[in-house]
């Protein structure tokens, strides 16, 4: 990226030589892109500011090519760039919006979601796996059904992209969000799939950009670092089964193992292998991260677009995990080692201990 | 930029320790950027992914936060970013638009604009330098009279910013745009001033980000470098006027002496110090940008948003510009130097003596 930050900062979409490198190395990056989920051509990847931006784009564009629908379907546990979406255009266009539940596995509905569809239905919208808990959802089959009833399938796979192996041509998926910072790319980056031939309409209007579909300069040192994320993340996709599942894994059992009145949310079958998502009888959730902050350990309660505020997760609500007990989400990578999962285990059962000791949620039955 | 994109690349809305570093920078940018544009307070900063996406935030809310108006007040000249907003705001929600003229000069048509405004429009949105032609327009003027009749006053000030002092706070401007690469700044990052008290309506939805105004993970590193460009830019806004109005001028001064038929387009007594326009008689703008190219020599005919395309400049057809005659626009900037502009003085006669020998365009009158 640091090039392209300096002395090639030219404007891709200018015509002179350091405008036609800039444009020529976003080209690659395309590709990288492209080959890391299955692309069938480099010019189905819109490059945009994030996977918030894409999610808006997607089912706003859905809407608009779609005048005659004026139904979304989408799930209980999306992340918010979707759900906060949805719930403004209920508000103010009158869109009729189904969400479909989850159990308490964080597992898809299937058969409310068939319920759910219909020729009303102009864009369905499912996340690839859930940010929470790592869920994955059957989103082929889902697009498959969304098909056949003749609706959009958009899909955000912010969290999925880069962790499992895609091969898009090969499925009936329309459109796929996608964020820089998720892959180790840089933030403020992301893309949004579009296949060839799908409907679009831009929600951002001003230059050519994109072929006309997401206007202004483009960020070429974020689209540059995003290629490279992508082709790093296709390269190392056989360590997320060998190497991050096992140490997620290890810390799993060493929780549960350590710690009474505990357990792991989220699918036991269908799981990203990075993500580890623990439930604690008796205490909240920020609590255990604030003090494990101490001992410079980051995780999450929560999703980061909803922390700062007090708000219980909606995922978990949805799963209908109990609000006295409070969940914390690891995240693990390429780069985590067996020391991390060791400190953890280390510093984890005192931190429950001393909180269930002091917790008003500890009285009465959930103490027995 | 360099630690917020390695070690220190925590998610600015998280709230353990390396998340919250991230907030601390932002803040720091934030107050960078206002102690720039004059803002009364930081908050009143909202970070975005550049001056297009500020563009059409700002426009999008002046209409939903004002349901009852359905009019919008621009000029002939602004950026695509405004302008294929407004026209496809016309096609597809019958708002109704004035785009007031300029004269041969650039210069704003103020009784235009008062008969424009009425209690029927709900934002102006004027620029407040052109960024071809770098005709400054009186954009406080402008303000106080929409203020009149209640209107809501934007300007995109891609153009402006850094290059021109600025002090919102003794303004009636509401909303104001900004863009990193303009100032030096990074790509892919942008700002939308909203003054406190004005109405705002969110583009993008999703995360708390940004006091709900737009949500999405927040670009640190960019907006680390926007913050540092606008401390940059505030230190030596002085040059502009010492060292680089200087340098344009010989560049103007010395292709009229020895080009003929050649003219310098813009408002000769308002614009920015750094933007040199210049029209020649019987060539086409894109041969010379070409040419010159050769010669390393980068310059623009037309907004880098439109290039790559054969589309003649709206900006030149709205100031009554005939079509034989081609501009190119050269850009300066406090890394400019004398021995830029004499290269560009060496080479420039001889290239436009060439393409008038073989022009099209050359017979006839044009050449008498």
């Amino acid at each position: 990226m640091l090039p392209f930050s300096t002395d090639q900062s030219g404007n891709a979409s200018s015509t002179h030589d350091i405008g036609i490198a800039a444009g020529v190395a976003m080209k690659a990056a395309r590709r990288q892109l492209q080959a890391l989920i299955g692309a069938n051509f480099d010019h189905e990847i819109i490059f945009t500011s994030g996977g918030t931006k894409s999610d808006n784009t997607a089912i706003l564009s859905g809407l608009e090519v779609m005048p005659e629908r004026t139904e979304i379907v989408t799930s209980a546990v999306e992340h918010p760039a979707v759900l906060t979406l949805c719930t403004h255009l209920e508000k103010t266009r009158g869109v009729k919006v189904h969400r479909i539940p989850v159990d308490h596995h964080g597992r898809f509905d299937l058969r409310a979601y068939g319920k759910a569809l219909t020729h009303r239905v102009a864009i369905v919208s499912i996340m690839w796996a859930d940010n929470e808990t790592g869920t994955i959802f059957p989103v082929a089959e889902l697009a498959e059904m969304a098909k056949k009833v003749g609706a959009l399938f958009h899909t955000d796979a912010v969290q999925a992209v880069g962790k499992l192996p895609m091969d898009l041509k090969l499925t009936a998926i329309d459109m796929l969000s996608l964020s820089g910072h998720k892959l180790h790319g840089p933030k403020g980056i992301g893309a949004l799939y579009v296949k060839r031939g799908v409907p679009f309409s831009s929600l951002i209007m001003g230059g050519h950009q994109e072929r006309d579909r997401r206007a202004g300069t483009e960020n070429t040192p974020g689209i540059v670092g995003l290629g490279k994320a992508a082709e790093l993340a296709l390269e190392c996709m056989d360590e997320g089964n060998t190497r991050v599942k096992p140490l997620r894994d290890r810390l799993e059992k060493g929780i549960l193992e350590r710690i009474p009145k505990t357990f792991v949310t989220g699918d036991p079958l269908a799981r990203l292998p990075n993500t580890a998502n623990v439930a604690f009888d008796s205490i909240d959730g920020q609590a255990i991260q604030f003090l494990l902050n101490r001992y410079g350990i980051a995780c999450s309660s929560g999703s980061a677009c909803t922390s700062g505020t007090l708000e219980r997760s909606h995922v978990l609500e949805a799963m209908s995990i109990p609000r006295a007990r409070g969940a914390v989400r690891f995240s693990f990578s390429r780069y985590s080692s067996e020391e991390d999962v060791d400190r953890v285990l280390e510093v984890l059962p005192g931190i429950v201990e001393k909180l269930r000791d002091s917790s008003p949620l500890s009285s009465g039955q959930a103490k027995c």
